[in-house]
């Protein structure tokens, strides 16, 4: 069953008039046509800018900060069509990790939003990993997309419904789709005072929330099913809009010529807001049917002529759904009518994926505003340094700093806020690793033999070869993806030394001034330079750190260091309190961006979380008292946490000959080895 | 008359017994002698690193944080010797003009701190110009001079000691030297509750404000002359450092030995803190008689001797003070019992710095810790950010800014600085030209013929060519001193624009990573690298000014411009609120510093500082009416003042091809000249 939001709103299929808030229609009028930019290059300040106060911060990309509403006129000023995509709530856990992965995945295409569908019989507003609160949360704070959440007023109380809302400002949403949503039964009666079709919703939210949500709503191109008659729907979508709602989405439909008449039909009646044709590739026979029964839609006979005599071959009706699909968007898009196209995705990749390369919409080199992945939590909006530590695990970084009020912006060293929140639930399905058990124990090693197993799985991961029992190792406990292109640049090096017990689980190569286009190291805006420290990081012995220890003399103050086991033993060369900016940025007009930091304070709430996971994701696929456990357990106990930074940055990494020192001096006579017992 | 310190302190002079503050000599003892140095290399911060605190902002150098006496037990730690340099007040206004560039000068040699004598006939707590106070207030704010004011206390009410106190660290002063001062009149008596000994004066300082100031008393290698024995003069000296004070500065003294066997018997007693002695080169026959008359010192018989015979040879007399003053310092030295050496300079620089220069503790190229002059007020000690345009107004900043309560650092955006300061004083006296207004006339001209003869004065300052009057013109109303070493490197450029009227006043070369210890463009800690983006900053007609405009859209976004007249028009392509870092340096375990930025706002308080300096330092030379005034007037009311960056530093600078475009524009026949009506 699929919770389209076309099945849930019931604005338009009454004739009972209601007054329109005039002031909210006009505010939008003019929002939407004011024509000045506040983006035009030249200004006359004048004296008036004295009386400017600063900004809070700079801004590295306006769509950080700008309000969805201000993101499309940006894009309808500057004439950039955009894309959205619709998803629905997961049945089962794994159903939610797997599609916070798919928006990793189709966030990286550059979409202006997602929406999450309400499914009012899955507990929506709930804490549950599967509900449509949790799942746009997630979008939101650890994607990092700007989301809008669903909500159907159908036979909720006020109170329900203005629960949800603080309950979504709280977790940092900022759009709503209002729908009335299904009536439950038969025999449903209008509810005095109480919540009868979406425009009563938009305005319940715009009373209580004044201008905090962006709100969408529902238009249908072919009027709604229960719908007196087109124009009466049309008249009722008019209302939702006066009421105070900001754009439009509509229901399928089957021909550019529905949705172009249907726009045109609503300019004439004054509706001004964005109004986005909402796509529906078709992807099978049976879904198609199954979607036409629920939605009382009419599948033009020239599309079922083609479909049916094909009805069994999967692949020519996916074929021909994104075909056609194309075809279409080409036809809205040329209209000059259509500032973005949003698709249901049926939580499906391939077939929008497509549809969106074909149109040259999707972003197959997507700019990176900054080197990780942002959150899109407005308290986050100003944040711009985070330690390198959590690059791998950026969902962790911000589950435990969820709760700081301020967040690091310009230096790392200015912020005081409050400490790392603890990770005791390694299960967090935003965290879960995507792989079950049985493929972690086929990549890791149903037996291991000893600390060099463990070494093996990590040169593996590096080389992406397959180990002896024939499969890849895609992910460590510390990666939970294949190795990055930037890591790439450094594999041979990485598998030297990780196949000799240097086990590596973050690195970056020193960078100086690539352009911030560069497809690999580049990020933030055009025109830039992009700078990076040399960086290695990894597990090892507490033999190779003594050996380490001494190698490191030669290469002060070029090169800084911490070193920590289990226990927090922390031995390091670096100012206590000092932290050094391993990753920064040079943009036309702007401050400098210096976007990672290596923090010696934060490297020991790090190293608790890395030390953890091997025993909370490697450790416990064994049989408590394996030989397997043990060895892992072992390596826990006692090997170091090393981070190594080349401050040298022009000249080529010396973290390499660092390596190929300490190795040298191991494989030295006893005698020159002064300090072996160092540790 | 001199006001030496060593006249005015009565400590040690009277064997009344007192009572001694343990605490803080305990307190103070601890503080000399704790071995564990914070700044070790090698820490084991363990768990306990979870409790500390972030440090508010990077610190680029310790020497602007730390107080006086931890720099002291650093140097001492390290072993690296240091001096101290001591000045009167000047008696009139342009003495003190003099004396503060004095500070400038001497300041680049690298003292640890100067200290500036209070001269009680001299209203010395006033706010006059010459007034000690005011003195050491220009020392450390805008000279950012680590500053020991003296203060005497004899003949005072504690109220007006408190009030001296208070006003001291109102202005940022943070260390006090503490002296009982001459008795007024031959018949003075101890008063009951009164201050009759420096003792009451440091215990009083504790007393009311806490361990907020550094104290250093005076001490007296031979005895105080009105002391009952050598003994008991030792003994009062104890009794000031149990008192609570942090350091011992001594008399004058002619042999080494006087001052090591002094040292030992203050060590002896148990005079722990760092005592300093006091060095006199001798300069003259008739300063070395009047300071033995006032000092009652006694002069070796093997100095009298040498000097007696060449008392009418002022060369020769300064020539043997320097050797005598060179030899006895090197014993000093050598006897690692003196961490530094203070100097009596009598405020004339070349003795003074010819022996430092001899001894090898002069800075002959004094590392920069910022590109530009720090502050040492203590609220802004975090202060790392300015914008470029009052690069060679420092002062005129420091006072415009003067009232902040916060100051940028990490980033200038960040700040919510309330407004600039209003500069209606052209003529405060750290501002006030040093050259006189006959110089002045010389320099830019008795008369103008027409605009001109302005881009002469411009251009003869560039070239350091003498103008047709036979005069260097070595400062304009903008830059009081001669091209900086930096803007040398586009000397043939300026020279080129300035002859055809492109006045500029401000200026650097793009740097594309440099090491910080570059002799010329290098500042910030060693191993680090620093980086410029190229900037220009000029008057120019309206002329020009139009067909620049046309020429700069060839150069989007590359360059980012400003151009504003005096009524304020400005036109930009820059973000209005976005600061653009023009300056930045990266250095080993540091986050990234970018100490100035072309700052849209701060620009537009510039121009009114920029635009008037025509008036108040040019324009006025001349008589109302005349042509010369007249042209500067014109010049003020219709050229523009624009600034130029280009962003691209990794690229040779294109700003001077920006501007030969613009020539040959409008060089151009006229109808390619499309838009000469836009301003």
């Amino acid at each position: 069953m699929w919770y389209f939001h076309v099945l849930s709103d019931g604005a338009a299929f009454t004739s009972q008039s209601r007054s329109s808030l005039r002031s909210y229609a006009n505010s939008c009028h003019y929002r939407w046509q004011s024509s000045k930019s506040d983006s035009s290059g030249v200004s006359n300040s004048g004296e008036s800018s004295k009386e400017s106060s600063r900004c809070s911060t700079p801004v590295l990309d306006t769509d950080r900060t700008d309000r969805l509403r201000d993101k499309m006129k940006r894009r309808i000023e500057s004439g950039d069509h955009w894309f959205s995509l619709e998803f629905f709530p997961p049945r089962t856990a794994s159903g939610a990790v797997n599609l916070i992965s798919r928006f990793d995945r189709m966030g990286s295409g550059g979409p202006l939003f997602i929406d999450v569908t309400w499914h009012p019989a899955g507990d929506p507003g709930s804490d549950k990993e599967t509900s449509s609160m949790m799942i746009a949360s997630t979008a939101v704070n650890y994607c990092g997309l700007e989301s809008v959440l669903h909500l159907t007023c159908c036979n909720q109380t006020k109170e329900k419904i203005t629960a949800h809302l603080n309950k979504a400002k709280r977790l940092g949403l900022k759009n709503i789709m209002a729908l009335r949503g299904d009536p439950i039964g038969e025999d449903w009666v209008e509810e005095d005072g109480g919540f009868n079709y979406a425009t009563d919703l938009v305005k319940h939210i715009r009373c209580e929330f004044d201008d905090y949500f962006d709100i969408c709503v529902a238009g249908y191109p072919t009027g709604h099913p229960e719908a007196e008659s087109y124009d009466n729907d049309l008249r009722h979508l008019k209302e939702k809009v006066d009421a105070g709602a900001h754009f439009i989405v509509t229901q399928l439909f089957f021909r550019a010529e529905t949705f172009l008449r249907f726009v045109k039909d609503c300019r004439a009646i004054g509706i001004t807001c964005p109004i986005l044709p909402g796509i529906f590739p078709i992807q099978g026979y049976h879904s198609l049917r199954q979607l036409v029964k629920l939605s009382k839609l009419e599948v033009p006979e020239e599309i079922m002529q083609v479909i049916e005599p094909i009805k069994d071959n999967d692949a020519a009706i996916r074929s021909y759904g994104i075909q056609q699909a194309v075809e279409m968007c080409k036809v809205l898009l040329a209209s000059g009518e259509v500032p973005g196209l949003h698709f249901y995705t049926l939580n499906r990749e391939v077939a929008t994926i497509e549809v969106l390369r074909q149109l040259g919409l999707w972003a197959e080199d997507p700019r990176r505003p900054l080197p990780w992945a942002v959150s899109a939590h407005p308290k986050r909006k100003v944040e711009d340094v985070r330690p390198i530590f959590w690059a791998s695990r950026p969902k962790s970084y911000i589950y435990r700093t969820q709760d700081w009020d301020d967040f690091p912006n310009g230096r790392w060293g200015n912020s005081s806020s409050p400490a790392f929140g603890e990770l005791t639930d390694y299960y967090l399905f935003y965290l879960k690793s995507k792989s079950p058990k049985e493929a972690l124990l086929q990549m890791w090693g149903e037996e291991l033999m000893n600390e060099g197993s463990v070494y093996e799985v990590f040169t593996n991961y590096i080389t992406g070869q397959t180990n002896p029992s024939g499969h890849k190792v895609m992910c460590l406990p510390w990666n939970d993806d294949p190795l990055a292109p930037e890591t790439n640049l450094l594999k041979d090096e990485l598998e030297k030394v990780n196949r000799r017990g240097i086990l590596t689980i973050n690195s970056q190569p020193n960078i100086n001034g690539k352009p911030s286009s560069d497809p690999i190291v580049g990020w933030g805006p055009a025109g830039g330079y992009v700078f990076q420290k040399a960086y290695l990081e990894f597990f090892t012995s507490s033999e190779n750190v003594t050996a380490l220890l001494q190698v490191l003399k030669k290469y002060e103050p070029r090169v800084n260091y911490h070193i920590v086991n289990v226990q927090g033993k922390n031995i390091t060369n670096a100012h206590e309190m000092q932290p050094n900016a391993v990753t920064w940025g040079i943009f036309p007009g702007r401050e400098i961006i210096q976007p990672t930091v290596v923090d010696p304070v934060s490297f020991m709430y790090w190293k608790d979380e890395a030390f953890a996971l091997w025993i909370e994701q490697w450790a416990k696929l064994y049989e408590d008292e394996s030989p397997s456990r043990m060895i892992i357990q072992y390596i826990h106990d006692n090997y170091f946490l090393v981070n190594l930074v080349d401050n040298d940055f022009p000249l080529d990494s010396c973290l390499w000959q660092v390596i190929e020192d300490m190795f040298a001096l191991l494989d030295s006579p006893r005698e020159t080895q002064e300090e072996g017992s160092q540790l």
